[in-house]
């Protein structure tokens, strides 16, 4: 593939320039990007309706996060604590042959492939957390862009474009590459010039991306973000004190962006008393009156589809509720089944994700039923406790088990809804990732795409500024913090 | 292989026990494993003079910095800063509602399998780095022993269980295996309780447990330490004033412990010039004149002897100088060789590490030649610059090469000699290790085995306490240090 390699050239070419540029022009780069993007105004929401079938409130609303995320990592790079700095000096008096001067920096991996979601055309997509975090960390990066939004996708591209010539940097900087089929992205993955890899979207695709990175001459890191069914456990006391309304805002949760979010609730865990049924009552009535949503392909549509029916003919799974009858045919129904603790440990596939609006809840005997289908989810995203002060200790006991199976675990809220934050992991234990010990949302993210250097015995005049002791950044000096 | 499985069970039971304890009861763990190594008197010393063929004082210097490194983390675990604590408030006036309270922290990954390496009988064995950092990160350890020091291992090991009871922690906190042939590693790597592995030694050890550990149902990350050769770049105006005294400096790190270190000068570039003959004959002289040593394995010397030979009669390769004949059948005899930039860059033969005392000296024609070379060779544990303040501008333009080739840069000194300090790098591209963006030495080593955990809205009777309000750890606060 020419335009693969091409591109792959052109971001090597350009990675010692981009790296070695002043921090502080790397921030404002990286707010120039976001600039750009507003200034593409409203032809962009437009363009993205059209293209995913999202509604106009919930693109601006990813507009603004995109925007926002480029700005947490602009303001990550002029704080600098990103690098990692520490300086081991040679204590004074002693000779210099005693004890060695050691410094170390982090230092950016090389060009970055970035692959775009289908679920979010701009937060997930061309300057997606993805694209920021590697750009914020030095990387030039090479955009897979998804074939669901091509145009929405090129519109990204030229306002990074324009921030690349506003800015003076080499045009290899940043690539958008288009087109369908694998093909495509196996010569991005394999091409030498490639460092690491950014990824979401599902998990067959994510392990191939990663079995190809393995098999390269040089392997290399894979970020890949591929499915969760982000269990809710509905303790007793919070059941008991509000199941009815739990079950509405569970249903909120449940059906945003038709469901098409990697923390959509697809698993309700809770053992069986009071509260449960209205619970099951209220969330079902929700549930049966929920707009069917246009999803945003017609093959995620037709997938969908065949996981509900798959689940509707399950001996074991009661149908306890689906939404109205769609009008377009592409529009996802809601779906809510129940089963039994049992039938869950006896069937793997009823925790398998099924990307939409659809979710089962799992009617557990006891304390140790809830804690074996726990563990016998696989690794997710999150993990969310519906709680009363009254479960405090049952929590307490769970929360050992939980943090071992995701990245983040919610208290009375739901998965759906993930802040850029600094101390936000969207991240989690294989297969959520292929990496949990990292994040794809957050100024944490920027963490992946960097390694440590050090410098031995450097003259100053040698040393990178960033080292020198006059830099006055933040860093450990003999491991204790200084600035 | 039941004792692999009894040791990892036992592991996995003790995590959640061993990784909930006080952090300053786990840094008084770490000083105990030490005091019990010392505790063992001179008789650890004779018994791996004994098993490794190694000198007095080398091994009490090991024995010094294996304790060493157990402090450091000991210090490390006090100062709370490794658990990388971020929260984020609710800011004071919005409700709740407005936006969630998240709270992050680094947590164990779980059990880590530990490889001993032959040619560290104490500081990369039973409890040397990987063993030390994995303990402080509070990940229980299953240690496989290397088969070239069992007795020395046994002892560590009695060592470390002295300390485990004398903590009152559960037995499975620790555990060694002994035994040779590859069956018990790989039942090791691929036990499910196992979750990150930690390994020094040969590449093709090394690669044989990454390609176990991606082929299990939930992989799991190697760090192995593999294979390097260091290049030492000889700058001209350096051997224009001092080529012989660095000839026999250079020989002081090349037959250091036999040559048998991760870190040995095994090749050297240098550009044709004044002074580059003067340090060829002192450093052919003083090789000339290194006594032979006891190498650790007689397969090890016999590894050796044939890597020797195979240049010896390489047709592109001059023999400079070798050690005097040895009396003992296993005693190593120092190597000295030269070739042309032009015979390195055809053959990528000649950039194969020779684990032993043998160097190979590439006479490179120009400066875009010497460029041509480091470019080609693979990714390396360290470079070094022998460099005068005239080479200033010559090192400038070769720094941000070497930066991408290595994990630590030496200036004017050699690459052996790994300072156990803060900002030490013992790491590298691929295949120097299998993962560039981490180390196996100094106290950056805990970061391989913890993974970040975000905690959203939780009450704060909920919290982990070291994410509570007054915990007075340091951390971020909204991405701004606090304390």
């Amino acid at each position: 593939m020419a335009e693969v390699r091409s591109a792959c050239a052109a971001a090597e070419a350009a990675f010692d320039v981009y790296r070695t540029t002043d921090t502080g022009d790397r921030a404002a780069f990286l707010e120039r990007i976001g600039e750009e993007i507003l200034a593409l105004g409203d032809e962009l929401i437009v363009t993205a309706m059209r293209e995913s079938g999202l509604p106009r409130a919930r693109l601006e609303g990813e507009r603004g996060r995109t925007v926002g995320q480029l700005r947490l990592f602009a303001g990550v790079l002029r704080r600098g604590d990103w690098m990692g700095l520490r300086v081991d000096p040679v204590p004074a008096g002693e000779t210099p042959s005693a004890r060695a001067d050691l410094r170390l920096r982090r230092i950016p991996l090389g060009p970055v492939a970035v692959f775009g979601a289908s679920n979010f055309p701009l937060a997930f997509s061309t300057a997606g957390g993805d694209t920021a975090s590697a750009l914020a960390a030095g990387c030039p990066v090479v955009v897979k862009g998804h074939p669901a939004h091509p145009a929405t996708g090129a519109m990204v591209a030229d306002a990074i474009r324009k921030a690349v010539r506003a800015s003076g940097l080499p045009s290899g900087v940043f690539a958008n590459l288009t087109g369908p089929g694998i093909e495509l992205g196996a010569s991005l993955v394999t091409d030498p010039a490639i460092a690491a890899v950014g990824f979401t979207g599902s998990r067959a695709g994510g392990l191939a991306l990663v079995k190809l990175a393995q098999a390269r001459e040089i392997p290399i890191p894979v970020f890949a973000e591929m499915s969760s069914v982000n269990p809710v456990l509905l303790l007793p006391g919070a059941l008991r004190a509000r199941g009815e309304a739990i079950g509405a805002t569970f249903v909120g949760s449940l059906t945003m962006g038709a469901g098409q979010f990697c923390t959509n609730p697809g698993l309700l865990l809770a053992i069986e008393g009071d509260g449960l049924d209205a619970f099951v009552s209220a969330a079902s009535r929700v549930v049966s009156e929920a707009s069917p949503q246009t999803m945003l392909t017609p093959a995620i549509h037709h997938a969908y589809e065949a996981s509900v029916e798959a689940l509707r003919k399950h001996g074991e799974v009661t149908a306890l509720a689906q939404g109205p009858a769609a009008e377009s045919a592409s529009a996802g129904r809601a779906a809510f089944f129940s089963t039994s603790g049992k039938a869950f440990l006896a069937d793997k596939a009823l925790a398998h994700e099924v990307f939409g609006a659809s979710s089962l809840l799992v009617r557990c005997a006891d304390e140790a039923e809830l804690r074996a289908v726990v563990a016998a989810c696989e690794g997710q995203l999150t993990m969310t406790l519906q709680m009363d002060d009254g479960d405090t200790a049952l929590a307490a006991r769970l929360v050992p088990l939980l943090e071992r199976k995701c990245g983040r675990i919610v208290v009375n809220g739901w998965p759906t809804g993930v802040e850029v934050t600094h101390a936000m992991v969207h991240g989690g234990p294989f297969p959520a990732t292929s990496d949990g010990r990292s994040t794809s949302v957050g100024s944490l993210a920027i963490d992946r795409f960097l390694r440590p250097v050090s410098y031995q015995n450097f003259p100053p005049a040698l040393l990178p500024a960033v080292l020198r002791d006059d830099a006055g950044l933040p860093r450990l000096v003999n491991g204790i913090p200084a600035a």
